[in-house]
């Protein structure tokens, strides 16, 4: 399926909408979603959307949810995501975390009571976007085996860091604390393709090539090893520690769990204000001066190129943007979905 | 060489106020490198006093070097370390950034003009110990390779965070961005040991069990491929671009290098006073509940435990205070050197 970029977050707009969703809640959900596809991060992007929407139906996600600020400090907040689709929360909080940054000139802002927050990317990116460093992270239900560990111990739990660029798109890491993305097993699954030995373990704990035998059983490895443990748990502590929110198997699954209660997601999100530091206008200006060195260096003897983080995304969504989107199979069948509940004619 | 801690500690100490430091940097360095040593880190403990010393004799490190904030906001400051001993810089910066968490809720400091810090570790415990979250990483002379990269492009930029953890040890976290650190090639090459494949490139990029080829050609890898690359970038961005120091080969080797030129070496210290946000006089406990929790669940088939993170290194250091160290001989040999530095009979 052939689609515009614009023409997907319209769709994810009207059905939000028809869910009964503000009309600004809707718009900006529908619009990190898309943000998420126009990367080629389909994995958490609109595909997503009707499951998110299951939930609205049935009251896991509350439609009317409005995050408020339960507590405050001169460099931090703790929100009350209020059961409200992960996307509205996620953007209340980074904006905060911004805003707290741009007096005091860092900000945390924990966020609690949300659901499944999407790309981290996308929230981190706000804060490039501002002219300052960002970042964002949450946990998950366990799908995540730690070392010494049988079956899952944490989410996998994400991590994304924004930083600007003078002349270019931002700096964006984004990666899961998992060896691979939960996304990429099911996309392998649904596709029938083996994936490589390292992604993902049975319900013994031995490594496996078959997507297939997760989640129902099983576990995802942690990207190398105790690092990639260690960091989740920081993530854990971040998030939802922090806001005394659910931690590992208290949260529940944003799509398998019944979507008639609210999984209890909690996220973190940081900004530093550069600008406020000495030289600080000029960083975007040194970082561009740093990417331009990495791309100088030797390269590898197979060819290819040195690519900054988000390098790639960016590209992708140059190109998305011009010529659209070609969406996978299970992205279409999302489309399909959604249309059908707007009463979109394909 | 079987030693007690504190006879390292104060052998440290000793070689310090004779190389001319002051009484005070040289005890708080010296405790610095031994409570790595104590957790067993021996590549980042006194072992490198010798080389540290090289550069104070040669005038790369200032005896005499005290850090001053540059610029501060309310919640981030940027710390000139005035050359001073990388442990010496970090530790002000470090209580600095725990200051700025006490009274705004979060502190960043940035250190410039440095040395290499050792175990980052030494300083996120500070936080930890004062009931707060604290983070340190700091950057380094290139040794790791990137995605698409021939040689090395970053440090093994280390990164570590701490928690608070009632009635028991902070979870720590301490890992380089490295597949491996350093440290643990030359340990290798010193005893004649092959590692095993992943953890170093020859100089045309292709994998060796061979420790002996690096540092004087070839790289280590990132971990994770290119999400340890992208951390590494991160942890650059915060040390050295924010501080408007020296980036990627800028900085000097403090081993290799003309020992009577500045390394040029910056870091980035965070602190998070849980204390001041709701229920966070109670994060210890809910900290400690979730080990609890996690030391509970089902264990892989092979047997074994599920640590947290430090776990070992903090039973490590509890024998050590109770039995002493029993030193691997390259730090044996360190020690010797520093007797004969303070013209002590072994």
């Amino acid at each position: 399926m052939h689609i515009e970029v614009g023409v997907l977050a319209d769709l994810g707009h009207a059905a939000l909408c028809r869910a009964g969703m503000k009309d600004t809640d809707a718009r900006l959900s529908a619009e990190v979603l898309v943000l998420a596809d126009s990367w080629g991060i389909f994995t958490h992007g609109i595909k997503n959307l009707p499951g998110y929407l299951r939930r609205i139906d049935a009251g896991g996600i509350r439609r009317d949810g409005q995050p408020r600020v339960i507590a405050e400090g001169p460099a931090w907040a703790i929100v009350d995501g209020a059961q409200s689709l992960g996307m509205v929360g996620s953007v209340f909080a980074m904006d905060l975390a911004l805003a707290k940054a741009r007096s005091a000139g860092f900000g945390y802002v924990g966020l609690g009571n949300s659901c499944h927050f999407g790309a981290a990317g996308c929230y981190a990116v706000r804060a490039a976007h501002d002219g300052m460093l960002g970042w964002a992270m949450a946990n998950d239900t366990p799908t995540v085996t730690a070392p010494g560990a049988r079956g899952a111990v944490l989410g996998s739990n994400p991590f994304a860091f924004a930083a600007p660029v003078e002349g270019e798109d931002p700096l964006l890491l984004d990666f899961a604390t998992s060896t691979v993305a939960g996304g990429k097993l099911f996309a392998a699954a649904a596709e029938g393709r083996k994936v490589p030995e390292g992604w993902v373990v049975d319900d013994a704990g031995r490594p496996t090539t078959d997507p297939s035998v997760w989640p129902k059983a099983g576990a995802l490895t942690p990207m190398a090893g105790h690092k990639g443990y260690g960091i989740a748990l920081m993530i854990e502590v971040l998030s939802a520690v922090v806001t005394q929110g659910p931690a590992m198997a208290e949260v529940l699954s944003w799509s398998f769990a019944d979507p008639s209660l609210p999984t209890g997601h909690s996220a973190a999100f940081l900004a530093m204000n550069v600008r406020a530091m000495p030289g600080g206008e000029a960083l975007g200006r040194r970082l561009a001066e740093m990417a331009r060195r990495i791309r100088a260096l030797p390269k590898a003897p197979e060819g290819g190129r040195i690519l900054l983080p988000g390098e790639r995304e960016w590209a992708f969504r140059k190109r998305a943007l011009r010529e659209g989107l070609e969406l996978p199979g299970d992205v279409a069948h999302a489309v399909d979905r959604l249309r059908e509940r707007c009463g979109i004619q394909p």
